[in-house]
């Protein structure tokens, strides 16, 4: 616990305070770029569990508490909000979590289908995402709540998180996997076409090229940002930047193997990530 | 528990008895399928941890906790020997779990290692495996305690085992993969390429032939069921067969998701799984 009393901050004002921003892993990174590209003032403090990654296979019951013991983790780095970056985490414990917390606290899942609801003329919506997402069917429920009529399409793409991590973005490996995993949902006639897992961002240009000019591909990285900024405006909780200090920005901390992290985060991130620390998270 | 004691047997003797085979999931079929092709008299019962996989991100001393639990309940199956057909768990838990037993167990790091060491002929061989297993060095350690003057050469190949489990294997994203996985190895000039990874010998040919006919490929699977069959012979335990009845010759379990468990395991294995059973491991 020493390492971490040492770097928290006593903040002026609760705007000048960070967001606190978490995920199984590294994939929560293309949240936490879009945060920094579309709130460029706004601090944050970055949590990624990697011991405990992937979150898909646990059960509701495991992936509550382990977002809790986040919770409480970056609590005590005191941020001003909190963005779950996770889609389990947002599809299992966001209402849950929600209830306890006296701070504002999104998810990723919201923001992705306000988005796709709103874009879709048809009525077909499309959803890329790891096996796991797209068996819970997580997507299709939150779709469905805002427009009964629309029909949700997902298939899982297990190839890409890996091709990501190994940095195949534009690649003509990438560009294979992509068109056979795509072909079917195309003949679905989608008109829309949802990046349901935080990797998916990295390889949006690869997966634009095979879909098409005809579908409109919705990131839940940017809308999230979007919902955030939104979000902050109407607490009067957004920082305006004059107490930030450029080399004191974003914090990084990890549940395991911190350097590959920090290789990951450095590879996507416009911002110099020096280090990545690795805490005891079941300690919290 | 019920379900498992209805189907607890007891038999005539400990030659009768099966083989308990343990894995972090579905990897270690391929140790099963070994077994069932080299010693086919042998019953088996297989557990794979598929609520806790990977078990390459874990430490230590939870993989000891978690070999521990399975290894119980493979004696409430009166298992007569255990085969860890995980490398984390060979690595990590095989000398902890091997002192506090009274009946043979065997991982699959050493039959590996020791085909390699015996066939090298200039002392440098290469391990092809999953990240966690490169980055700890298991097979290194290993074959440098049998000859230190060999050079063993690590390469992580993180796309391997999504491939194989989506069944691309033969298949030209295979091939181009392994293609670029395994170019740097070749120039290292190794004559050995040990499959560091229970899922590789499904894509064996695919790395045969990327890596010539110069490179004698170890296949761990294979040498850790004639491992098993020399020890089973050696302990007057090998079983003769005569009170095997076809249909019910091997059990499957799993702690989570036995439906996809059933296929992948139907898909590889010379024996028709009817199906895997789901059990709380935790409760072990």
């Amino acid at each position: 616990m020493h390492i971490i009393e040492e770097e928290t901050e006593h903040y002026a004002s609760a705007k000048d305070a960070p967001i606190g921003i978490f995920d199984s892993g590294v994939g929560g990174l293309t949240v936490a770029r879009e945060i920094m590209r579309n709130l460029p003032n706004e601090r944050m403090v970055y949590f990624g569990d990697t011991a405990r990654v992937p979150y898909g296979s646990k059960s509701q019951e495991n992936i509550i508490r382990f977002s809790r013991q986040i919770i409480h983790f970056l609590r005590t780095q005191e941020v001003k909000a909190i963005v779950i970056a996770c889609n389990t985490a947002s599809a299992l414990a966001l209402d849950a979590v929600e209830q306890e917390l006296d701070i504002p606290i999104i998810g990723v899942i919201r923001p992705g289908t306000r988005m796709a609801v709103t874009v879709t003329r048809n009525k077909r919506v499309g959803v890329i995402g790891t096996e796991s997402t797209i068996r819970s069917r997580m997507y299709d429920r939150c779709i469905q709540e805002q427009d009964p009529e629309i029909v949700v399409f997902g298939k899982a793409c297990p190839l890409f998180v890996p091709l990501v991590e190994e940095g195949w973005l534009k690649d003509p490996v990438t560009e294979e996997v992509a068109q056979r995993y795509l072909v079917e949902l195309l003949r679905k006639d989608i008109d829309t076409l949802i990046l349901g897992c935080t990797h998916y961002p990295l390889i949006r240009s690869t997966v634009a090229k095979i879909a098409g000019e005809g579908i409109h591909l919705v990131n839940p990285a940017y809308e999230t940002a979007q919902e955030l900024g939104r979000l902050l405006a109407r607490e009067h909780l957004a920082n305006t930047g004059e107490h930030n200090v450029e080399s004191r920005m974003h914090r990084f901390y990890v549940s395991d193997a911190a350097e590959k992290f920090g290789e990951f985060a450095n590879s996507i991130l416009p911002y110099d990530v020096k280090r990545a620390r690795k805490i005891d998270i079941e300690d919290y």
